[in-house]
């Protein structure tokens, strides 16, 4: 194989494995491990690592003992001592959705084109296909959906008869590794069918599901579900018939219940025509109104996916409020790993700090999987970038155990990946861990989102979307900025529970990496360490800078540690990271200045 | 035909025809007109209408006699008086440049796809064809360029042997109408077929042209020559091999000299890739800067093609200082139909007053063509808003005479094409002369371009050029806007003649819908009239969309008069137009009361 390095060890993965078990076994003996396999099906995910007389045993599940085996690998591979005891996964549902499109395409997609497909049909790059399932299933992603949420009308074939026995395929490698295939489906199939309408009350598309999922699962039975974006930037959906989301997700998750099938439904439902002039709309309250009345309403085979935050994916958002009220439905929350909006793996951005955050702020129990957008591709490190692969090991960690130490995570993937130790290992570790912080100081300023670059979202435009009809706006003038969610405001505020509405209420106590987000302040507002906001904005972007630049030296160092090929593609990202905080800091505070009329005071615009 | 009204009556082409004097004798045979017609080959273009006992008669050149009878026909069917007398072009060469790919799409076009190209090949529509041959010697163009100056890799093999044989087909049946084609050049083509480099003074490269040449001609011996644009935005040019454009364009028109060829070389040349920071280079400085001291170096057979304005076919600019510098260079100025930044054949722009205003400032015999980017394709009344068509028309005529009356030729198309008379009209012809200064002051205020969408260039982003690397800024802040260009700022005023500068120097004396342009001023200066320039440019907004709507008033007024295919084309574009002149109202006044913090004195905001 031709590829870079990834935490896992390099190998071909045999064409005869058959079961996860049997792939435990596999991965235990290319790395000489003699470890006795305990096979116990009632255990499913979880497993249990013992010591004895006899040597280590793993026994779990059908996937248990897979996760189990790569569990005791990792440590290791690492030095740790044997990781005995009993684990379970936090979340049944560990996906990762594929936003690929069917000619090869990946909607935001950073790493190469797709693994899954290719000129309009499915990829027949088995090796690389299986070395994917086996990938996942070494941070334990347990289900994968192929296709983008934007369903093509060409991928709506993918639940025909032309392409069921190739997903029924892939399904079958992917099964070795206990990864369950999902497809993104189009609401208003039916309408391409023939049925007249699309409308779920109506016993034509209701019949035509049924037949459609009995079809389906007679080809893949193992397969995991629909997901589905319904009336969501010109989607189709329930509300063009007048029906709610629950009437909408009901009607699949009727006809897919007796297959054993679930519907993975996304509460990314806004107003996306929205006129800027009006200024009571306000676009993060829109997944709450639409979904949160709903509570109990869908049937148990529902599991609504929505964002960690009120927006899209900015670069900081508060936890939205959604995730925190429906206490009668299964939800999952769903993350961005492909990085939009976070450097497009060109600039380092690692995330782990963001969903501990979120995490925090989520009562234990309240979530029955997470979701994340896949970063990955067919690039040579998988990922774009080749540091991009942490926040996928992560994401796979974090679904496990949330708030794992991200220190502990991101050295175990450094040590993984690259064998580095001692200096070096501080080295790549204390840089991923303040990438995230570093990106966000010279982007968006304290919790402003939006002023990216129109279409492609990267880099600044800090007007790009001010006019636009997506519902993202800052009000930016001469004097302030910002928009007042509290109840003075548009009431975003009062979605949220007494005690994070307390939290975000008051300017003055109000987190500061969300302070715009939530207030709209004057230029000279104080902030809590006597600067004014205008020269916090200043300032930070100043910084971000100047943190790029001694990251970039950190990395540096790691020329002769990191091999060849790994550090060349590393520090050309990191060149062209250097040239967009640059870019960032003087677009921002340029904008800045030319409306508040606010000289820096240390004098550098 | 299946076609929307233009100013010719419908009539197939007979395939018969294989001269422009068997086309005259055709086209007064179609409407029944006996007119004695006499070819003297050296009058070329020009022609004579004299009246006498016998009746009347054409005396003219090969084109000129079908020239004659388009004229003759065209007041014989508006009722006028025959055209006696001698009229000659005003300019030899009359140029339309279409930005067609070979696939059939059209850089910049509004009007479908392209008439020449369809799926990687040449059409073969021949009927329509012939007919748009047919159209545009009814206006007296004589020279049409196929291809997108921006030329993509495939089009480069419309000069080898693969198409030149299409090109020739294509070549014979526009020579029927005295139309020639050009076609547009890759200048770095000899590196595509095996010649190491592009420079053009080495001999290889040298040797590869005349042997193109030879070849080109062999098949095409008509071609009017080659269209070039070099080190213009990312397109190959002899600076790369550190020479000048005198002998980039030169090694070209060395090579086509033998056959009689010529190199159209376009002037477009600057800085695409400026820093937003840097406030000493002005890109409207480009042009002259690049080429205004070669005068007198280039072959006999290059055309210099300067657009009209500095910038970019914005909606004002002043006149190019190139175009009265350089008194020993054969020099053509191009203007752009295809309305790009003027409404893209969905808001109505009527251009002809532009034109007047730029010939008014240029002396007599400056140049020696006019080339204009086609605003055609395969839409049914060839350039997707009906009312468009009079741009194609008024160029041409402008092309034989310069200021000739707006009104008079406005009215001329109405009447040719609808049969209107009386109060419609009346109210056709006010419409389209009024439209360019509504379009104005609902856009770009006072001289300010760029204030659009980056990318398509429709609709308002007060910002979307200003931090870009175009060279496109308007440096607005919350005290003033514009850019200072005299020389107290950037100096571009000095490239003007003494007359032209001592117009606008002084913003007190300098016309206003050009002030901005010239000048930065604060929102509170005082116009003329006496109001700020904040409010006036409130006011133009406002009065924009007001105008807007009255005019499309009077369109509705013609919906018995106009055929109903036509009037549901254009007023389903009027109400466009509406939307997006309300946008720009509200954009760009908002834009500028953020930053300004001025109130509307008539509190309209």
């Amino acid at each position: 194989m031709n590829w870079e390095p990834c935490w896992l060890p390099a190998a071909d993965v045999p064409e005869t494995l058959r079961s996860p078990a049997q792939a435990a076994r596999w991965e235990l003996e290319q790395q000489n491990v003699e470890s006795a396999l305990s096979v116990q099906p009632q255990l499913g995910d979880a497993y249990e690592i013992t010591d004895g007389p006899e040597g280590c045993r793993i026994m779990g599940g059908e996937t248990g003992v897979l996760y189990g085996a790569h569990r005791l690998l990792f440590n290791r591979r690492v030095g740790l001592p044997l990781p005995v005891g009993m684990r379970a996964p936090a979340y049944p549902f560990r996906m990762l959705d594929h936003w690929d499109n069917l000619d090869g395409s990946v909607e935001r997609g950073y790493a190469g084109k797709s693994l899954f497909f290719d000129n309009g049909d499915f990829s027949k790059d088995w090796p690389r296909l299986r070395a994917y399932a086996r990938l996942l299933s070494s941070v334990g992603i347990n289900v994968v959906c192929l296709n983008n949420i934007n369903v093509q009308p060409c991928a709506q074939e993918l639940i025909t008869e032309r392409f069921l026995p190739k997903v029924a395929e892939l399904a079958e490698a992917f099964s070795v590794f206990g990864v369950r295939l999902m497809v993104s489906v189009d609401f208003s199939m039916p309408l391409s069918y023939g049925v007249p309408t699309a409308d779920p009350l109506d016993d034509r598309v209701q019949a035509w599901w049924r037949e459609r999922a009995a079809l389906i699962y007679r080809y893949v039975p193992s397969l995991f579900g629909f997901l589905v974006k319904a009336d969501s930037e010109n989607r189709p959906g329930p509300y063009a018939y007048g029906r709610s989301h629950a009437q909408g997700a009901n009607l699949l998750a009727r006809a897919l219940k007796p297959f054993g099938g679930r519907v993975v439904w996304r509460c990314f439902v806004y107003n996306c025509l929205q006129d800027w002039r009006d200024t009571h709309t306000d676009r993060p309250m829109a997944a709450y109104e639409n979904f949160a009345d709903l509570d109990g309403q869908f049937e148990d085979n529902v599991l609504l996916q929505m964002k960690h935050g009120p927006f899209d994916f900015q670069v900081r958002e508060p936890i939205s409020p959604l995730l925190l009220v429906m206490p009668h439905t299964a939800k999952a929350m769903e993350v961005q790993l492909t990085q939009e909006y976070t450097g497009q793996q060109i600039d380092l951005y690692a995330m782990q700090g963001m969903w501990d955050e979120i995490s925090a702020d989520l009562p234990r129990g309240t979530l029955s999987g997470v979701a994340a957008v896949a970063n990955t591709g067919l690039s040579r490190c998988w990922t774009g970038h080749p540091f991009a692969q942490l926040n996928l090991f992560a994401f796979g960690l974090m679904a496990w155990q949330p708030m794992s130490s991200f220190k502990t995570v991101t050295r175990l993937w450094a040590q993984l990946t690259y064998s580095l130790q001692g200096v070096p290992l501080q080295t790549l570790t204390d840089s991923l861990l303040l990438s995230r912080e570093i990106y966000e100081k010279y982007t968006a300023p304290l919790g402003l989102g939006w002023m990216v670059n129109p279409g492609h979202h990267y880099g600044p435009s800090p007007m790009g979307y001010e006019y636009s009809a997506w519902g993202t706006y800052h009000r930016a003038d001469r004097e302030a900025v910002g928009v007042d969610r509290t109840e003075r405001g548009t009431g975003y505020l009062l979605q949220y529970p007494p005690a994070l509405q307390a939290r975000y209420r008051d300017p003055a106590t109000c987190p500061e990496k969300l302070l715009l987000f939530f207030h709209r302040l004057p230029y000279g507002y104080r902030m809590r360490d006597g600067r004014t906001l205008i020269q916090r904005i200043y300032d930070n972007h100043m910084e971000g800078v100047w943190e790029t630049r001694q990251m970039a030296d950190k990395i540096q160092t790691l020329s002769a540690v990191l091999p060849e090929e790994v550090y060349q593609t590393v520090w050309e990202r990191m060149e062209k990271q250097i040239t967009n905080a640059c870019e960032w800091r003087d677009v921002i505070c340029n904008f800045f200045y030319r409306l508040s009329g606010v000289r820096d005071e240390k004098d550098r615009l």
